[in-house]
């Protein structure tokens, strides 16, 4: 007789809260989620001024993959910053790989991934689920602090010591399954796992219903398209 | 020659972002760090429907207590609790102490000290403070995990691994002043520092501008001044 037939221990369970943002990276990592098994409750962060095109593609991802539910919360994080992140809208425009490598990325907010793990871990203790997974990979480590391995421990920890499914002895696990791929491998993980690319939005500075091409993360995208050697579905302005 | 005229060491930043709720506890909370010396930054989160008395209260202890800025931040936790929320309406009245220590407080929302203090390291981060101060108690201590002085260690870990700060040594400490006191320890703490108790909001159904006196939030309140025989400037309806 095992131990769950038993009523001693209580089975995993296979729900995982993805962090969806409708961008091509936490898409991939929700396919992976799903192949692992899991059912699927997506939170999208409305963040700031540019949500608006990124929600609905993280309602159209939702659709696509069979979500159990999908949960929508507003945070406006420009608040945090104040006065240095009135910089955001100037969005730089045909970096190279070295000009892009240097300086703050565009998109960071001092412990975005710390407050949206944090809302994850509120939303799995709810709907009782065992993992979270974000998309963060290689490419934001080198100038995030929240996106090490060795802080994502250090946040397990400090969830398994503040949520009463942690004291209880069930672990919520954090899972960034592309934490070392580069965007090419991302893009090939994405391809065999049939992700609707399509539907991702990756543009910082959209032009209509175009992706303007130009900004890192659309320089960023094209190139791992073009070095994996498959077509971008995604319409670009230039 | 110190360290700090050697440009060796960073001088501890004496900024403390105090997450203010306008009720006693975190006012009380705040008086104590301006005591410790420092400056002060308040965050209030405006988490829900009966949000808009606290944040009027909140910055009235702000301006009351010369703070160098207020942060006011919107986040409707109530979807993350969804259906098990929907309770929130329902306010118990006239609970003696052994009803009231039973079951889950109202205000307990899953994670919810873990959002805020993520929000707080966020802004401590971008202002520069080495210090945040929350006034969580050893009433709330009993039912949620996240006020144990386990978690608040944990937490700071976890800030450490994942702010530019931290990982550069300057830690960020978390600090929960009234974590071991009683009602009546916070009052007698807050009469030798003069808060402005007529201020301070604890109801959490008020009665137009009046306390209803009846939830437990006031019960507790009136115990604690009662047991200290000072009257409660705040009126109340019953």
């Amino acid at each position: 007789m095992s131990s769950v037939e038993m009523g001693v221990m209580k089975p995993a369970s296979n729900r995982a809260v993805i962090l969806a943002s409708g961008g091509l990276d936490s898409t991939v990592t929700a396919a992976i989620a799903k192949e692992e098994g899991c059912e699927l409750f997506f939170l999208t962060m409305a963040y700031g001024q540019r949500h608006a095109v990124e929600v609905e593609r993280a309602r159209q991802v939702a659709a696509a993959l069979g979500v159990v539910n999908h949960l929508v919360m507003e945070l406006d994080l420009r608040a945090i910053g104040g006065s240095a992140l009135t910089g955001w809208a100037a969005v730089p425009k045909d970096r190279a790989g070295h000009e892009r490598s240097q300086g703050i990325p565009i998109t960071y907010v001092p412990g975005r991934n710390l407050i949206f793990l944090s809302i994850a871990a509120a939303h799995a203790e709810v709907v009782g689920a065992s993992f979270i997974y974000f998309g963060a990979n290689v490419l934001d480590y080198s100038g995030y602090p929240d996106c090490r391995p060795e802080f994502i421990r250090a946040f397990e920890t400090a969830v398994k010591e503040g949520t009463k499914a942690g004291i209880a002895g069930i672990p919520l696990r954090v899972k960034a399954p592309l934490l070392m791929l580069t965007k090419a491998d991302i893009i090939r993980r994405g391809i065999a796992l049939h992700v609707p690319f399509h539907l991702t939005h990756s543009c910082y500075d959209p032009v209509g219903e175009q992706a303007c091409g130009r900004c890192d993360s659309c320089v960023i995208r094209r190139e791992g398209f073009a070095k994996v050697g498959v077509v971008d579905p995604v319409s670009y302005a230039l």
